[in-house]
């Protein structure tokens, strides 16, 4: 009856024009990095910017601000999905408007100076040439904080973007405790891990052979091809279109199979994510993800926590020689332990499960440093590359292999990487509380049976869109709100 | 100066705005021929409709009126820019603002109909279930061109839509002449075809070896890459998406190579005058292809005068062995043969290059006679079947294969067919004026040359955009209007 409130049908009308409007944007920006001709990239950013200008415009009107107070005192039910959406459309219409229109401006020239200037400087792995775009980025993120408000460190005012109710003084605990543990377990995972190199797995594997393989796989787990599709790209995403069109990618090794194989099932827990989002709230924030903790958790269970098992394995062995005849070679355990290699190495993004989170812990406490004025952007290479060495006994020779590794600080992204360990920890309570609820759920997996455990997770996660913060919503799920016991316990039985 | 004139800036600005939208509903609708996830086709058509609805509104607001008024008043230099952009914008602008909103809105519900009435009318080759729909849009397209108005036939109403300052008084005598000839070379044609079936190049041609030498191909007559690319549908087009964005379609077939070669060229022929457009008017009238009957004729030209030459083959055919080994066992002047096979049949988008302006013909009389209400609807298939056996010989069993092969009439296009023939004529006129104006242009060909052809279509045709209507450019680039006179001296030249 309550969507009957003119002011909330007006909020309902405005929120879908804009929702047509973003996923316009969307698949405009799925084309740019996966179809666009080369030198089409002026007239997409501008195509871009003014579909983006239209919806901000639509959000930030006065008019929405008033018609969300409306709502406000009309007092919905707190439960009720109208309350979800009010609390929601206020949290970012607050963001929004409380940034003028200039300094939005400001930001976006920053941001593309920055990206061009990491891009040369992780190239030529030279810091002084991003160092002057970096704080200028940083001045900006300082004011934005203000603008925003927050109690606490004015990180919490950038992590509330990504996580939102997470706060700085939290984490900092959650990864005190944390890298302690991951050391202990680090030394003999090492030492088990020289056993089964990643090598073990060289060979020649057709993409068109990976490319079927990979569908069979995404298929199993529960991805919709009817809604959603998997093409290539450099830098593997997923991308919700719009209700029932979920895009993924994943890039190609003809010498391992298993990049594509690990890109496809990362991604395709994200659009699982998506192609679960309830489709009669498209549009609003019930029909859209609550936050990245969350949806990493997503990617990172499906990834790891069923794609890197010895189960895993044993099931799909046979199929996976159907495609690639030359890995009959291997039994099922020996490429479980080289798809599970741990070894401290450089580079975030091809780190294993174990050292992953040292890399995001290194990054958290940068991060914290500079908002709270403790460390200077000039410094933050001789900070990084000491750091490094104490947690993962390797000397940074060149920049580009530390500090100016990830684009997200050139693009403007500040307290998104905390989010990459929230959803390692998240997948592994899910994925504890799952197999509890459901106790014939391992012999499932291990029979290649995935039905149980995504109708589990569309229960308990996917449904709810943005109804519960994370940590209410991890609270409901799995009976406690996010930590790293499942997690540790996992890694232990894994490696140690 | 004059772009200094407020009404003509405002216009200006008004006019780019519009082409933003323009070409993203453009990479909509290309995304929707070649990669859109089934089940998301009902978002994209919202999206679709978002977009062009809002198009529309801006562009038939009162104030383009009086600005287009305004800019008349202004008196431009009959031969400036802005001339020719406000004479477009005024000629677009009534057209657009005759039609009230509610009769657009039919139209469009109709056409959705008549699109899938159409769809299972054909697949059952049952006339009767087209039959109603086909009425209903009609009776519309009538009412269209009255609100349009028009002088001598109603056709002139539609067809202005495709060929500006095109008079269906003047196709009638020119397709009068055009039928006789045709039927002259037909025969001799069809007796030489016998010695070279189609089926001589019938083989196994591996997709990916046919897409690199597809490229290969469309980057040695100009097809710029950077600013392009070649997918698959199933039906073959070209589409431009804003600057440095045009994409060709093609399909494949891994019995004859020619089906996506010929597709290629074809698509690549409108690519080059897409890609050929002065981009600095981008936007406006100036920026944008005259008519069909132009575009129509650059395809065709790159298609048939420069692909279906035996010079084309002797230059190609060591080159297309690369690609296809087994293509050493036939000489040039074979494959030259087979792809210039002629034999009437039933199916348009099938025919040769001889038969060809039959169908279109047939295609002209019944429009004409429906629009003059000379014909009813329910009398088309027997008008249909009764002129083809006359024209081709050759007897109609079901319709599918007769009047309901084409999708155009379900999707309203009327008086769009006869550019497919002024296309060919065209096409035929410039490529002798072409080897005219420049005398080593054959030799040039001869040897795979194509920069002189392509710079002189540029000069020509390209660069004008919209600035002459297509029988001043014709007249313009080959010293004479439209006519038969080189297309057929073309056709007998190969084939009689």
């Amino acid at each position: 009856m309550s969507a009957t409130f003119p002011a909330y049908r007006k909020l309902l009308k405005r929120a879908r024009e804009i929702a047509l409007l973003d996923s316009t944007g969307s698949i405009l920006s799925w084309d740019e990095e996966t179809y666009l001709p080369p030198k089409a990239l002026a007239h997409r950013a501008e195509q871009m910017a003014y579909l983006s200008g239209r919806a901000h415009r639509l959000f930030t009107a006065g008019l929405v601000g008033d018609l969300i107070s409306e709502c406000e005192q009309h007092g919905f039910a707190p439960d009720s999905d109208e309350a979800a959406n009010v609390r929601e459309w206020r949290r970012s219409y607050d963001r929004k408007t409380r940034i003028p229109a200039r300094l939005v401006e400001k930001f976006q020239r920053l941001r593309s100076h920055a990206r061009e200037a990491w891009g040369e400087a992780r190239q030529e792995s030279k810091f002084k040439l991003f160092k002057p775009h970096w704080q200028k980025l940083l001045d900006l993120q300082l004011q934005f904080a203000d603008l925003w408000g927050h109690t606490g460190s004015p990180y919490n005012a950038h992590l509330d973007e990504y996580e939102p109710g997470a706060r700085a003084e939290d984490l900092r605990v959650l990864f005190a405790a944390l890298r302690p543990e991951i050391a202990s377990i680090l030394g003999p995972a090492v030492e088990r891990s020289k056993a089964a190199p990643r090598s073990l797995l060289n060979g020649h594997y057709p993409i068109a052979a990976q490319q079927a393989f990979n569908r069979e796989v995404a298929e199993a787990i529960g991805f919709n091809f009817e809604s959603g599709r998997i093409d290539t790209t450099t830098h593997p995403f997923c991308t919700g279109l719009g209700p029932n069109d979920c895009r993924l990618t994943t890039r190609y090794s003809e010498e391992d199979f298993t990049v594509s194989l690990y890109g496809v099932m990362h991604e395709a827990g994200h659009g699982l994510y998506d192609q679960g989002l309830p489709p009669e709230h498209y549009g609003t924030p019930l029909g859209n993800a609550i936050s990245l903790g969350i949806h990493e958790s997503q990617s990172r269970l499906w990834e790891n926590h069923v794609g890197r098992s010895l189960d895993f394995w044993r099931h799909w062995h046979p199929r996976a020689c159907r495609h690639f005849p030359s890995l009959l070679r291997l039994a099922p355990g020996q490429i479980h332990a080289a798809v599970n290699h741990v070894a401290p190495s450089f580079i975030r993004v091809e780190a294993d499960q174990v050292t992953y989170d040292l890399h995001i812990i290194l990054r958290f406490e940068v991060e914290m440093k500079l908002l709270e004025r403790q460390l200077h952007v000039a410094d933050v290479p001789a900070y990084w590359n000491e750091q490094f060495e104490r947690m993962f006994g390797l000397k940074v020779t060149k920049d580009a292999d530390g500090c100016l590794q990830d684009i997200h600080w050139s693009i403007g992204l500040l307290g998104y990487f905390p989010t990459y360990t929230l959803g390692n920890l998240n997948a592994a309570q899910l994925m504890r509380r799952a197999a509890s609820d459901n106790p014939t759920l391992n012999a499932e997996l291990a029979e290649g049976k995935y039905s149980t455990l995504l109708a589990w997770l569309r229960e308990k996660v996917h449904r709810h869109g943005m109804r519960h913060h994370p940590q209410p919503l991890m609270k409901l799920a799995t009976g406690a709100p996010t930590n790293s016991a499942a997690h540790l316990a996992s890694l232990r039985e894994k490696f140690a």
